[in-house]
């Protein structure tokens, strides 16, 4: 295995194996990996900075390891990317603005620290929009399509696994920004209940909302990656005390007799496009083959999780970056300034009125999974494929309310941050036109491990993950 | 055991005992128990409403079930009142509110659900301020003094106690409400850790700051109430899915080499008068004479607790009043409608930079308990005795920086409601006027268990509890 292009094309499961194997080192993994930054980078712009020396020698100590019989486990010697609004002890950590350039943290986010336990190497950290909800500049791209917006907030993650500078990445998601660009970069995406994996030394956007989580490109090595990041942390307030299972020990096991909700009203609404929805509809019909069942639910309390969560989202990001601003405001875009100084004239009781009103629906998502003994809820991730550039704040010419792909785009994302339950985004196939298509799986709290069951055996009857993107250069 | 006074100033352990050994019966507790109401109500008014008739019949079933081997435990037929803030089935619920007035709740808070289930007989509820955080009218009375301050806003819980017209109460106390009452009426009221203790059915104040918990004249009285009151509720969101212990089980264990802190710079500061300083002094010394360690601690983050709990407060009931306020706000108090719509002009960022400076106290007041290896705190439950009624809000005349005493009820209590942590109050002995004072011991998340066997050690020493108040009746 000398091909370093081909290299890189393996999944996480696959280069562990071949490293044990002794078919591949650490070393040349991540010489691969530095390659196709090298190559893809000009053009696509996933990392905010790269730290290809530090890689290097943390792969060379891998392999050591390895040789030596210390084997840390499946994420041993394999290199990532980490969103750069992470921590990262003694690199570059900008989360996207000016305001903290050259800002070097000095020590590691409990994310990294768990990749770094893990053996993981880190590549660099991957961009993020300006503090997880402006924009980037100059602008990531999708090897997907250079003239489509690649997704966000956690824009860098996705584009560079497309792109194939990493085998996994970490992403946070606030209202879908790890979902969002799984979905539109053919990837699998987890946001996994809140408080399972530690948000310590993460610059929050919202933290009663925040989440982070891993981005891979195949089922099982998402499973994997959240192994190794999930566990409770003392550090984080919001961190839950809930065992940490093997996630991949049953997820070969297979749907049947799982039960699987559908809630057409809110998750098929007229947004979702004729071809997202024969996707979806691909997707709940496969999944039935299989031996699920499909059960149609309703769920009318979906329909103000929007508001409260934007209200939640002003709150506290305003309140978070209040200081910041007064310091350093000059320095934010005017546009990401203006978002994150909206919040300032909220009450505080319009913000308790929304937690409140995100009491009322988590306790009616709960009553629905129990009622309906669902093991998940099917979706669309976002209800259209990836808009070009000039079009993502454009009414749609196809909507008649005005409605623009943005808007879209957090319509089926934001109940799972509202209510902590696990999400994830998989692969549903392609446009005509060639754009990839995620569906989203929401789960019980603390069950990720059904999600990645169902989807393993989603994935294991289709080849979508197969496909590779057109702009990447070999 | 005839003399039906006698029977009233019994503990709940004395009377439990005495009703297994024939000695007594629920009827004849309950019978002497509302003859005391009978006598002292007219003066006191610990009472907002009497159930009688439900008493006795409960009662005579309590009686008929010990007769046939149903033995419900240490609660079983003993008399107790229910602060009125507490949704009683079938039974006026007002909180001390013209608002609410002719309110008769459908369901019974899961407090009042678990005391029935214990076999507790419920006298009647008993008094609150209004919307615990108003005053009342007519004025409730303490039996030590009927011209002072009797105690606050659970104050018929406390007077009913000092009168003899329950053997336990329930309180609630988002700022001291169970702890005041208890220093003011020479009795233990124990404000267990945060989620110990269901709010289901519980009138809020500030539901992140607000607790229920049990008032006795006695320590393990208390201790076997808690244990019948506390445990997990899905029904409340903010319940604690911890396991509830026997909290008799080693109160008798004594205090040797327990770590006992004391912060004198905030516990102790000028406005606690000599003999509250005194009392506190004295059971420190009693305390260190049974072998417990007495440790000199600082934490300069209590400096902030009042602002911060003051600002969750305003906010958290402002929001739950909105409602209410706006249908029937010409029902409610001027100064307590003003008090609950000052939380109208707080901005979410204020509200959330005291969330976030709770979360740092919360965080220090855990480190100091880890470096210092504490088991408790202790300190004066309020920095002086019961102030004559008209001198309530008046500046004291002892301090020059316009303190009044309502200012100092707050000092000592108002950490344990913003950490969350279980902080109990218990007599220290009396002025020369003789009026009760109160010590405070403040303990680790869930180990209420450490606090009573202090406080138990300690009450073993002295006899404060056997003092009776000067305005009985008999």
């Amino acid at each position: 295995m000398t091909d370093s292009s081909a290299l890189t094309k393996l999944s996480i499961s696959a280069a562990a194996a071949a490293l044990r194997r002794g078919d591949t080192t650490a070393l040349a993994l991540t010489e691969a990996t530095l390659a196709r930054v090298n190559e893809t980078e000009p053009t696509v712009q996933a990392y905010a900075f790269v730290a290809a020396e530090s890689a290097l020698q943390a792969a060379e100590r891998a392999d050591r390891e390895l040789a030596a019989g210390r084997d840390r486990g499946a994420l041993h010697g394999i290199p990532v990317g980490v969103k750069d609004n992470c921590y990262s002890k003694g690199i570059l950590t900008e989360v996207g603005s000016k305001a903290l350039a050259g800002f070097l943290p000095d020590f590691d986010s409990t994310v990294l620290a768990n990749l770094h336990r893990a053996g993981a190497i880190l590549i660099g950290k991957t961009r993020c929009h300006e503090f997880s909800c402006g924009g980037s500049e100059p602008p990531t791209r999708s090897p997907w399509d250079l003239e489509r917006f690649p997704g966000g907030s956690s824009i860098g993650s996705g584009v560079a696994l497309a792109a194939r500078s990493a085998y996994g990445t970490i992403g946070t998601d606030t209202g879908g920004s790890i979902r969002i660009p799984a979905s539109i970069n053919n990837l699998v995406g987890m946001k996994a209940t809140y408080g399972r994996v530690s948000a310590y030394g993460v610059v929050p956007l919202a933290w009663s909302l925040d989440h982070v989580g891993p981005l891979t490109r195949r089922v099982r090595d998402n499973a994997l990656m959240l192994g190794v990041i999930a566990g409770y942390d003392s550090q984080d307030a919001n961190s839950a005390r809930v065992r940490v299972p093997d996630f991949t020990a049953a997820i070969e096991d297979g749907v049947e007799s799982l039960r699987i909700g559908i809630e057409r009203d809110y998750f098929l609404y007229p947004g979702v496009t004729d071809e997202v929805r024969a996707a979806t509809e691909n997707v709940i019909s496969a999944l039935a083959d299989l031996g699920a069942e499909i059960i149609e639910v309703s769920l009318p309390e979906l329909a103000f999780t929007r508001e409260t969560l934007t209200t939640i989202r002003l709150a506290e990001s305003a309140s978070y970056h209040r200081h910041l601003i007064r310091e350093k405001g000059h320095l934010y875009s005017p546009g990401t300034r203006a978002t994150l100084e909206l919040g300032q004239v909220l009450l505080a009781t319009d913000y308790l009125a929304a937690l409140r009103a995100r009491e009322r629906f988590r306790s009616a998502m709960k009553a629905l999974f129990r009622r309906e003994r669902l093991t998940a809820l099917i979706s669309p991730t976002i209800p259209v494929p990836a808009p070009l550039l000039p079009d993502v704040w454009r009414p749609r010419e196809d909507m008649d309310n005005g409605e623009t792909p943005t808007d879209g785009f957090v319509h089926q994302v934001y109940p799972a941050n509202l209510s902590g339950q696990p999400a994830l985004s998989a692969p549903a196939g392609f446009t005509k036109a060639g754009l990839p298509i995620g569906y989203q799986l929401t789960g019980r709290p603390f069950d990720e491990a059904t999600l990645y069951r169902i989807a393993y055996a989603y994935e294991r009857t289709s080849d979508w993950h197969q496909r590779q993107p057109p702009h990447v250069y070999r």
